[in-house]
């Protein structure tokens, strides 16, 4: 039985991590942290009598096995550290942290040979999707992306968009894509370039989160697309971190290192 | 029965275009044209001896109701006035009129009564995605266009994608469309910009001719999206315009105006 | 001005409804029926103090000119009903009426030349895939109809997918399609047979309500797709009704009759 | 330099291979064979003066290394076994051998330490789509298949689907799938039941060949598409083995167990 803290657990995602883990046989929840958790009866907040509640961090006492971690910008990097110096192990869908601060996460949970999983999505669709893009890339190195989100979403490309991009251009066969004397008759209509893939935006009302990558060889073409309709699914994604974190002896970043 | 002359019946698209009227009860071919076919012996082109043959615009003499036009963007202007000045109705699947070229046209098949077709594009899938993409967006004004052509297409966006936007800016409500304030962390990644309307042009191997208009709404999306597989479907606008065009009394540019 | 009374205003859909009158020049809400509302109090429901609240079809009173109805089966028969004997015109998008109550109502409302819309589907996307489908079906008539629900939807195909092709059957050109002989290896792989046209109903966890229609000619497709990610597009479509329904002098059936 | 001989070269796929080989470093054509090929002159057919080029099995005497087949079903085997006897490593595209003809051939190879592969489809695109759905199977065991092809397919589902729903059912979950009292409205319209995987068939002229496999999980969705636009994109999966072949010391069936 793996036990289980949930940092941020009166929020929505927090929620549904109590949710997932009352629902899977091997996770029981023993403590539950929040600021704005004043009551220490955990029955005020539906839960079984003997899971602990904190709101102060300092406070935090438990036998945890792993610390699921929706919550803040603000509070993630210290939430984080402070359970690897506990040895529990983080699972944290958190956003937020800098580059600098995820490494320096790393460096200290070598030292203390912690598992953990730092993901910006663990949504599962968008994890294999990265994965299966990279493999093509190998075979496919004429590629472009598009991702469509809400129209309200400010910045493009997206994190998931870019990242893709990355994991290809790490893999793909060094080549020229395209027409040797491209006209763009339209500013901008061929895209962001990133390292020669072409990134493609869309912001519509109705559309919630959504990428597709596209591969084209000599008379064929290879699409993978993913839809996210609702951050419920990240919750997939949780519960294969959280079976599999305690097997680590460090934090990994990104849940497809899990796959 | 109505009577066709082919410009243009020793290339690929006017032998397509010989093998439809060979298959269409109503049509006969009377008359073919081309600056290539000297010998004047139809049956060395595999027609019936009854098919006059041509090969200088100026010794064209022929009772031919229509005038069918795949040629040369050269030849294309000249062979449209020489079928209106003889009544004979041009159905004109020749790109390359400027359109000073095709006003001129027009106004000339007026004074003379005489009806017509120019169509850029005679792929019916193509032209009822713009029908329907112009009547959507009434009712959807967010809208954006994705088009998809074969990797050696050297300019973008394709010249139905724009007409597409056109049409579509002609119709829909004034309005505001997207973030307020948008930040492109990848210059370009949100399309070209017509009046509003992105557009995002994908140039990839083994692709040949598509086109997607995507709107959003409030918790909805509408997609219309056409694919050219082949210029061999080009044809089945062919027949439609061949067997409208001598109810008309000028010359009409588009064949969604047949439809 | 138009004054409204909504049916069902406790209601999910009537609470979306309630807030598409507050929103809209040239609409106002007058009233709100619904036989759990007994406290008579708008205040109570966050309404303006004008506001009528009515908790017993008998007793409503109203000088209301549209009556926008999200109750229940049972009830929006005799709902529609009382609406048209009272001239006042009805905007339904309760389902749940057969074809006889519908042909009834239509009756009444062509005696009392009274203006109204039963919607079974509000969604503007699927109304105006169904029309372009049928439009379409003319020059394409080889078409399959694929649609996606969420995987608990028992019932298959869905409502909407079977009106798109009887739509289509209704206009398209008798022909026969596909292979001569076919052969299914697999029994029912190809789908349901609605007189000719294929239907394939896909069920699966995280799809939500899609549809689309595919037609295809020599040499290329035509596709059209809608996504209704949430009920509350309906909005948009009650707007469109709401707008247009009083100046109609009897009930049509199905907004597609409105655009 | 690996020593090719192509089988069927004068086809239209082994015209193909011979431009293939002709463009890829590392490869030589060494010697063709084609029963019409009846003329021992190479430049006969624009082959180099050191091309071997037989007409009979029982006359081929070569030093290639692999030996590419696009011949006849009735054909293969026979080629195939002589190729393998006479240490020469197979790439075979051609289809239409038996289960039991295949393990045969294997069981010679792994005798006789000859490496090979036998490819019912050489198209990068379908192999990837495939290796990828069954991965992605583990993690997403709700999924369904859309294959569409060209009107004239008379058989369904197409062997690239049946062949995709065997590897997902190797590996997914054992799960129940859907609502659990279906009710079908229309005989056939959840598709084909391949041991509880549905398999939905379209059949509509343009189209060519393609797949689709739809995942879906609570809030999410992910589909890996194929599209075969033209046969000439087996090439690459024909590079591939070809380069790979000579270090196999077997048989293997599918092009997938070279990636």
């Amino acid at each position: 039985m793996i036990k289980v803290m949930i940092a941020g657990f009166t929020g929505a995602m927090g929620q549904k991590a109590i949710r997932l883990v009352q629902n899977t046989k091997n996770l029981q929840m023993v403590a539950g942290f929040a600021p704005s958790a004043k009551n220490p009866d955990p029955k005020k907040y539906g839960l079984n009598s003997n899971v602990k509640i904190f709101h102060r961090l300092d406070d935090v006492k438990t036998d945890a096995n792993i610390w699921i971690d929706f919550t803040l910008p603000s509070a993630v990097y210290d939430d984080t550290k402070f359970a690897i110096q506990h040895h529990i192990c983080p699972v944290i869908g958190t956003s937020g942290m800098s580059a600098d601060q995820m490494k320096s996460l790393q460096k200290l949970s070598e030292k203390e040979h912690v598992g953990g999983v730092i993901a910006p999505n663990f949504g599962l669709s968008a994890v294999l999707l990265m994965k299966f893009a990279q493999m093509a890339a190998k075979y496919f190195p004429d590629v472009e992306i598009i991702e469509m989100h809400h129209g309200d979403k400010a910045d493009a490309p997206s994190g998931t968009a870019l990242n893709t991009a990355q994991l290809i251009d790490k893999v793909r066969p060094r080549h020229e894509q395209g027409a040797k004397h491209p006209i763009e008759n339209l500013k901008g209509v061929r895209g962001g370039d990133y390292h020669g893939i072409r990134i493609h935006s869309v912001r519509l009302p109705g559309y919630i989160a959504h990428e597709q990558v596209l591969f084209g060889g000599p008379g064929e073409a290879l699409t993978i697309r993913q839809d996210s309709f609702d951050r419920g699914s990240f919750m997939k994604g949780v519960k294969i971190a959280s079976l599999k974190v305690t097997k680590l002896d460090h934090v990994v970043v990104g849940l497809e290192n899990l796959l």
